[in-house]
């Protein structure tokens, strides 16, 4: 099993730094009286690349070797991670490239674009988009770089939830939404590492619930035509992120579409910040279960804040 | 002449503190990068009530005697300023009446509400306006609290730019939107007590610049029949505000409409922030007259975040 450990989100930390930023913590009296808790939102979509995964993208590209990073990085990805990947590309003076499914958003695709990825298109389904990626990576030399199923990944995404109990010191409970399992699992080793009795609660659209049947089950379920608008967290666990999932994480509570709708419109409203759906289902599940909340400190991964302005869901 | 002091703006800092927020200074280097120069957004939108009318407002409301407030205090208003007398109100344990038109936004009818400010509806003109809050006034006793042309909310307004200008330290120029000029007026009075050789520049909407042309004529020109999308900026200077406009304001830039909705959005896509319209005149004039602030330092005050989601201009 892959292990990782406090040194290397540490070591994570430090690489970053010098790129990135160390993410606000903002908090709501408004939201906090209408969820009946206090709630810290670390708010990564005011990172670079408007999302947390520039954490693990530029902590694995800066972890290469000056040798192995000079043909440059690749990944399949229709969403935020292929931004991501390309930011840190940019910063270590390399190139990512990036296959996309020929119907990807206009704004991620220009995201992409504006960090200096190259694109290859590619058709919209999974077996297409790794023959197009093993292809790409065959003429290129570039190095593969996975979206969450990496221990570099994982210990880059951590360190926003180190950020996070650093600067609030009696948080009881910590949250992230949970896709592929990556952020998720960096904020549940965090709490462990750098927290003191700190539960961590994961939230997922009730429509993509592969994690929440998963973990109940004890045993990986992937996610099969998933359905709902935090576009960000349809992707199944990965190995090394349902391990880390199932041993360090309390509970995955899930919320609708209806609901993942109404926290954002309330993030917005209350907070004047922009989230994306994804990162708006930690608020959902709190105002669903508010017994499980209730007058607790509550630490929320406000994950991104990409959302394309011309479609929004409310 | 009214003259608003050095002491005045310092007391008025202190008054408020207990109550509201210290806004956060923003930067976004991908705007930095598209204007040509180095922006710091004092950003208004996170203050309470969403907008900086709640510094004017809570600085005046406890600026009054006991017995004096006891009855409460009043306005008329068709927007921000009514949420922030009301939650000034609120604050200080008395009741503000506010007089709004029939057609006023039910999202500012809400804001009203939620802070317990008391409506009294009236037709949608000036004269209907003026002649039902003389009324309220008559029947409930209530102190009348304009919202602009008023030493104390000045003083209140101008909280915003000393605390920036506190924080970043080579300010070149600073800007505000105007409307009634109490932002402004106070902007210009921090530079002048607070700054060294700061430059004011104030933005204003092409299809409501009565404040640019009463500029240039140096002689009140009332704002007739504006049409702008920055309903915040609809109405005339004051005698007050005009006065200092005049004697500490270096210019007045305009945008129209399209430019200030491109500048609205690129705040919104950048730096993940919900401004309204008002809010972002200046950084519309910034990219509209780049020659004139060419690699300076530029402190933007982001006056407020309260818009419709449902009906946004792009």
């Amino acid at each position: 099993m892959a292990i990782i450990t406090k040194e290397d989100i540490l070591a994570a930390s430090e690489r970053i730094s010098p790129y990135l930023h160390k993410t606000p913590v903002l908090t709501s009296s408004a939201i906090n009286k209408i969820a009946g808790c206090n709630i810290f939102f670390k708010c990564e979509n005011f990172q670079k690349a408007g999302v947390f995964k520039a954490r693990g993208a530029t902590n694995t590209v800066f972890s290469l070797g000056d040798k192995e990073v000079k043909q440059g990085v690749a990944t399949h990805s229709s969403g935020n991670h292929a931004a991501a990947l390309s930011l840190a590309a940019s910063l270590r003076n390399t190139i990512a490239y990036v296959v996309m499914p020929s119907n990807a958003n206009k704004v991620k695709i220009k995201a992409v674009q504006n960090y200096g990825g190259k694109i290859t298109f590619c058709e919209p389904n999974l077996k297409s988009r790794e023959e197009t990626l093993i292809n790409v990576i065959a003429q290129t030399g570039a190095v593969e770089v996975h979206p969450y199923n990496d221990v570099r990944i994982i210990a880059g995404q951590a360190t926003s939830a180190k950020e996070l109990i650093e600067e609030i010191k009696n948080l009881d409970i910590i949250m992230s939404p949970v896709g592929g399992g990556g952020l998720l699992s960096g904020t549940a080793l965090s709490a462990h590492y750098f927290g003191k009795n700190i539960k961590v609660i994961a939230a997922e659209p009730a429509g993509a619930d592969d994690a929440s049947r998963s973990f109940k089950a004890k045993r990986f379920i992937p996610s099969i035509n998933p359905q709902t608008c935090a576009d960000g967290l349809l992707t199944s666990l990965g190995s090394i992120t349902f391990d880390v999932i199932i041993n360090h994480v309390s509970e995955i509570l899930t919320a609708d579409d209806a609901e993942i709708i109404t926290a954002m419109r309330l993030i917005w409203e209350r907070m004047k910040i922009i989230t994306e759906p994804s990162s708006s289902v930690p608020l959902a599940t709190i105002l669903k279960y508010k017994d499980v909340f209730a007058h607790k400190n509550v630490g929320v991964i406000l994950s991104g804040g990409n959302v394309d302005l011309d479609s929004l869901p409310f």
